[in-house]
């Protein structure tokens, strides 16, 4: 007999793009920093003291929430640690939306994952179409007030278009919605601007809360950390006593404290990943591709010769072992999501791509 | 205003034993191994690849379900690894209760975390009174369906009395029971038997999923590691489409898996660890405190002198550094949980007793 939940039975679980176990291959399907992390990581990494693998780590991780607090300029109790960015996410449905209630909204398209929460979550979806040009409607905060959601999804920079929305736009919504706003900057690193003012003192928002993963901008994919910056210690307050009590453990703790403290350093590395972004826009572009303007470390790109040729060159890539992300979703299909690897590996994309011809 | 769900506005957080961040009291109130963990595991972080912090772990922890499924004798399709056994115990809820359900269904008193985590999902508790000695009545299953509960947790050996059950015991409930059993054994490695075979082919059950921690056997606590062992694949892969989708990290699955894979060596330590709690057992019975016989890591001692006398010596502990556990149940105000520590840290912890009358 079958024991779980209806909607576990009948969820579709979510796809994370492959993630081959060997180092033969050219990654850039899941947007990884192509780069080793800051050797302040790797230090810590080979210097932690294994006596602090023996006893639980510090349950609300405050090392780290003090040191994010003091970069960001907030305080302590806006920010929440949590075990990637994914917890938080998990935890913002846990804590803001009910069950059987009027659900989550998002924008369409969007990072597939929050659909699939919400699934496991047993709460319904409101979609609300992106316009032509990949931008919010202007009425984004009516659309989500009039279906009642408690809870909004924007990831800005946008997945999977690399779309920068300006911190008046996301003012604008956050003022007229009546739940709470989530801000997805897992790509901020690789914008021109973040949304840190909406969160800063001042900003008369209480419903704002901001996502930041280490996974992309700290070349962290494999360790699982990301954070919340919340507007008001009281969103934080909530989350907190529904989180897993120890949510993060000690050595991601003391890494993920290492990579912040390095982030002046670490910048260094996303002006380079912006410069390849570029170039990559140019050599595509020169090849008939239409690639929209990224703000983030991927691009998305529409194939010469539309949905056909698009699949063709997903696969025929795959099997010269290169690996870049193509998505089943009406407006994506002619589509490619490319990452900004190392020069030398972006070059082999492009070398792959002519010698295809 | 506020925005949080109601069941989450009136809820008591979980509250863990105190985790002082210094190096210079004597914990014994939260169930750590006291020794390091096996070299085999400092080698492995000490040799870790840093290249692997830069990409996405393995989504499916499959090294480490590969091993554990070996050292167990059960399949990999029935493992899933988690990050700690109380993510494990969250995604229980999450796949086979229904918020506003039925419920599930402890034995009281319990590891409190349970409670915590059923009012997190908004779902009632069934709590069914453990005997005079301890023991599981002999109708537990026949409350448990007539209460109505999808989802049962038993913690074997139990906590914080350290008694154990039977395997003969927890099959009769498992095959009486019309949900899904969970059967705790974070604190197993201390105990004469485990519940494996209740999982193993041939049991003839397939409700049942057994928990396992690195964090007491393997000196692990501060890594975040657990596991479910399940009697059925499909249990597991209700599991596997509700769990973050990368919730295990790459440094831990490496550590995990060398933990493991020295389980014959660890073993040893376990033995001294059996050793101190006996010898513990002994001091304090001579000091009139009433001590249960205990399979874990830990004893419950009933002081001399009843709930003053409790209270009294567990302040006075308190304030030479000396930490145990405390738990405000009716059944539990005369009585300390003490963590077995190293025998230089148990014998400190006697002379702070005698020194006290």
């Amino acid at each position: 007999m079958s024991y779980e939940r209806k909607n576990i039975s009948d969820l579709q679980a979510y796809v994370p793009g492959e993630q081959p176990q060997t180092g033969t291959v050219i990654k850039l399907n899941t947007n990884e920093h192509p780069d080793l992390p800051h050797q302040a990581v790797i230090d810590a990494l080979r210097q932690f003291d294994p006596e602090l693998l023996r006893r639980y780590p510090s349950p609300t991780a405050m090392p780290f929430r003090k040191l994010a607090a003091q970069t960001h300029g907030v305080t302590t109790e806006q920010i929440i640690a949590t075990n990637g960015g994914d917890e938080l996410l998990r935890l913002l449905l846990t804590v803001f939306s009910e069950p059987n209630g009027k659900g989550i909204g998002v924008s369409d398209p969007t990072y597939s994952l929050y659909e699939v929460l919400a699934a496991i979550h047993d709460t319904p979806v409101t979609r609300i179409a992106r316009m032509e040009d990949w931008s919010l409607p202007g009425d984004f905060a009516k659309q989500l007030n009039d279906a009642g959601v408690t809870l909004a999804f924007i990831v800005n920079p946008h997945a999977p278009t690399g779309r920068l929305e300006s911190v008046d736009t996301l003012r604008e919504i956050a003022s007229q919605f009546n739940g709470v706003l989530v801000i997805d900057e897992a790509y901020t690193n690789f914008a021109e601007h973040d949304c840190l003012e909406l969160v800063r003192e001042g900003s008369g928002l209480d419903n704002v809360i901001l996502l930041r993963s280490l996974s992309k901008g700290y070349s962290l994919a494999g360790l699982r950390f990301g954070y919340g910056i919340a507007s008001t210690p009281a969103l934080i307050q909530a989350m907190d006593k529904a989180r897993d009590s120890y949510n993060t453990d000690a050595v991601s703790q003391a890494l993920a404290c290492a990579a912040l403290g390095a982030c002046k350093d670490v910048a260094g590395s996303w002006k380079k990943i912006i410069s390849e972004r570029n170039r990559m826009t140019e050599e595509l572009t020169l090849r008939n591709w239409i690639v929209l303007p990224s703000q983030t470390n991927f691009i998305l790109a529409q194939a010469p010769g539309g949905i056909d040729d698009a699949v063709r060159i997903y696969q025929t890539l795959k099997e010269k072992g290169i690996f870049v992300r193509y998505f089943n979703h009406p407006r994506l299909l002619d589509k490619l999501r490319i990452t900004i690897g190392t020069p030398s590996q972006n070059n082999m994309l492009i070398g792959a791509l002519d010698n295809m011809n």
